[in-house]
């Protein structure tokens, strides 16, 4: 058994299944290994940042982790944007990256670079390994750094000697690091200070926005008033009839601000302290009003599942009967409104769908009349790098083949990472594109916007996606996928009627009025 | 005057003329700025890897620095492979990376990253500015840093509160570091090493391959009877009609090894010593064969062009007549094999042609007749991170308006980097793309089969684009690029005869036989 083999039976051992790879010449041996190396499957990208994206996308929902293979310095760059998303989203995703043969490393040949310098800033565990016969331990611990209370990206650097020598067989998964529980005190501080206050929220991070956790807060909040709310941008959220209404920190700082106006105590559950997504002239980096209390119940390395439903019995609270949420109305046919593409799609996700939200501007509208949707789950942009969408859709398909995946997704971020749609064809997956074509950076737009004054031709250009216009359907059909683009609700509802109902992948190509 | 704009109108008289960008929130006062500063172009990339690699393909044509604008971490994340590329090619690229306000970094928002630690691996020079007043020095230090003898890539980090800010006008440009002339004593060294012995080569790289350096060379190697070399992946070289004749060092390191055999003196001049490109177990990294001196006559630093002539002169060598290369024969019609794409570009392309190789396996057979082409410019994969072709091509189109372009590209490279194609169409650029369409990963192939032993189904299929197709005339449509599809010698010669003609971009698909 050679290095690439032993690593690969470790990492089967440790619960690692699915492979997205892009690999070269450096990772011949660990390619070859997959064969070799029962339980697990490479599936292929045709860009690195396919793979690291699928690896978040799969990590969020298949509850083990994702391995992702890169080739060398450059190869591991292409994929750093959506492992970024990967880090702020806290997906154990573990990279093997090939490099030159230890011996090579020296002649410093064109492909050689700094690995571990491009690594640091996106992993929490970075190693470069430098034997065969340790390179199954250095997968196991791997494995484990990047599960556990601290969970998130982990990268393992494998010169290609070191898979191609001799080595040991694989060895024992290390344990990761557990999720501390939240202290008993901590829980009764924070109900202390719940009760009798109204004017207070929790702010729901991480775990505590799965079903459990959710259920938990709505206990909470029924008996203290208190409000819920999520971080602005969730990994995973479970959502739609039967789960607890639960508002969303605001995008911008000024609705932000507005929205927890008059709050006194923040409790953050499993969230980090809400701050501004950018630094603007005038405006704060926290958004908390001056003078209200910050109670940290759970940090995200915490149990913050059981910490909620501790503070929940802390305060003897009841279960709550959940409102159901209300329905909006099927907008009448006409132009694709914003608020028409959202309520189109709340209205016609089936049940159990996986919905990866990445549409920047349009995407507002769909949050509300979603809440009234059958149960579904969500997938946001955690990290802010665009390009996440098509990928993150490729690999929550991946980990559960039997949920349709959609792709809610804007036309700036999905030319980052539009090569996900020939894995989707080639894995036949059953991802939904609804691709909202409105032809610009309209975030960018409200930011020139903001900054005041009228911007001159050169900077409204680099916000123009219009000259010449992207052709998606061409696109998606480059790439192996059909496609249809619609103009109309009614045509919307049909195309998306179709699409959901049929196996296999199609892009919806939406042209937002 | 604002940081932004100070830092502008500095670069522009450092002579910085053109922004390739793919900017984001914290970027918008230098976007603002491009239209309040006069004599900078800001050209519009859809992925930053096309920008970046724009700029390298830019810096190479033009003789002035590219600049390049990108969005915090992970925007710059997403150059870094091309730039790994202009690294090598020692390509004067400046990048400008927008960050978080320096009040606003503590906050950790989600888009917050450790940008100088992805930026170290590829820059010359790396430094975040902390102030509006210095952002005006810190940009003319940053485009000398990336001219001179140590040419390459400089990143300056800016937060968008550097940009707003009240700040001084712009700077005078910074002289930067001359080219060191190669010292007298060294040119007499090489010269008495070389008088009388006949196995020697000359390794050229860098200037050495501009016209200047190619026909001094020439007159040495016709004096002492050496052999000229050029390294295996120039950044930049003259090449056709009147121009000496110079073998590339093969890539695969068998055949480097026995293209060196024998020789008893390499002289390199603004060359590396020739290594492998990776490490093969039982090859050696070094090239060269055991024994053979190593005569370092210029450096990449180092003023080669100069250095050369006085090489020649110290030899009292004349100038030789140019023999012209023997021109292949038009290939009869019939599939498209490597040879006969190779053959049907070499004799089809015009005077003063830039022509970007990155086709991998079938470029190999372009290289030798293209010896006999009109006078042209080859650029090639310096770095070897793939993806370079059509970004590179864009920039040199952009860089030299009145020449033709052509990227001979493979379809595994070319879907790093597609975006590039809306770029071309959006600036109307004269880019043929010869796109050479093998549907797999050949070299990857090959290199499975070094690597000895069947490969299995695995393996097999990740190396394996034909699951689906790739239809790069729906692709190329999608961007606003005309296209066609070519199986035949005839329809080549005819697709590429119209597109060479016309002005704008076209991409012709070319199903290798």
């Amino acid at each position: 058994m050679n290095g690439a083999e032993s690593l690969l039976a470790t990492m089967v051992a440790s619960g690692v299944g699915v492979c997205f790879a892009n690999p070269g010449t450096t990772e011949m041996a660990l390619v070859r290994a997959l064969d070799a190396v029962p339980g697990i499957r490479g599936v292929l990208g045709l860009f690195e940042g396919v793979c690291s994206g699928a690896a978040d996308g799969y990590a969020r929902m298949a509850g083990q982790p994702a391995m992702g293979l890169f080739h060398l310095g450059p190869g591991f760059a292409n994929a750093v944007a959506n492992l970024h998303n990967a880090r702020r989203a806290r997906s154990p995703v573990v990279n093997v990256v090939g490099d030159q043969a230890t011996w090579h490393r020296g002649a410093d040949a064109p492909l050689t670079s700094d690995i571990a310098s491009l690594a640091r800033p996106v992993s929490r565990w970075v190693r470069a390994a430098t034997s065969a016969r340790a390179l199954a331990q250095d997968a196991a611990e791997a494995v484990a750094a990047a599960q556990g209370g601290g969970a998130g990206v982990a990268t393992l650097i494998v010169p290609s000697d070191c898979q191609t020598d001799e080595a040991g067989g694989p060895v024992r998964p290390v344990a990761a690091e557990p999720r501390r529980a939240v202290p008993g005190s901590r829980v009764e501080e924070v109900a202390a200070a719940l009760r009798g206050r109204s004017r207070a929220a929790l702010v729901l991070g991480g775990r505590a926005l799965l079903e459990r956790g959710q259920r938990a807060a709505a206990r909470v909040a029924a008996a203290t008033g208190c409000r819920m709310l999520s971080e602005c941008f969730p990994a995973r959220q479970e959502r739609g009839a039967g789960l607890p209404r639960i508002e969303r920190v605001p995008y911008f700082p000024e609705r932000a601000l507005a929205s927890l106006a008059g709050l006194e105590i923040l409790v953050l559950a499993g969230a980090a302290e809400p701050v501004a997504f950018f630094g603007y002239p005038g405006l704060p980096s926290r958004l908390a009003p001056p003078g209200c209390a910050l109670l940290m119940l759970a940090s995200p390395e915490e149990d913050v599942e059981g910490g909620l439903d501790a503070l929940a019995d802390a305060l003897a609270a009841g279960n709550p009967a959940v409102a159901p949420a209300r329905r909006v109305d099927m907008p009448a046919d006409g132009p694709l409104t914003p608020d028409a593409v959202g309520a189109v799609l709340a209205l016609s996700q089936p049940e159990g769908a996986i919905v990866v939200e990445e549409s920047g501007t349009t995407g507002l509208r769909y949050f509300g009349p979603a809440a009234a949707s059958p149960r579904h789950t969500l997938l946001t942009l955690t990290g802010g790098s665009i390009g996440m969408g098509p990928p993150c859709a490729t690999g929550a398909a991946i980990a559960c083949p039997d949920r349709v995946v959609v792709g809610f997704q804007g036309d700036g971020g999905a030319m980052y990472t539009l090569q996900a749609l020939w894995t989707q064809a080639r894995e036949q997956l059953h991802v939904v594109t609804l691709l909202c074509a409105n032809r610009h950076y309209r975030i960018l737009e409200m930011e020139l916007a903001r900054a005041g004054g009228a911007a001159g031709p050169q900077a409204l250009g680099l916000t123009d996606l219009s000259r010449p216009p992207l052709d998606w359907v061409s696109l998606a059909r480059g790439m192996g996928v059909p496609g249809t683009r619609v103009e109309t609700v009614a045509s919307l509802r049909e195309a998306l009627g179709h699409a959901l109902a049929e196996a296999g992948p199609y892009l919806v190509e939406v042209v937002v009025a």
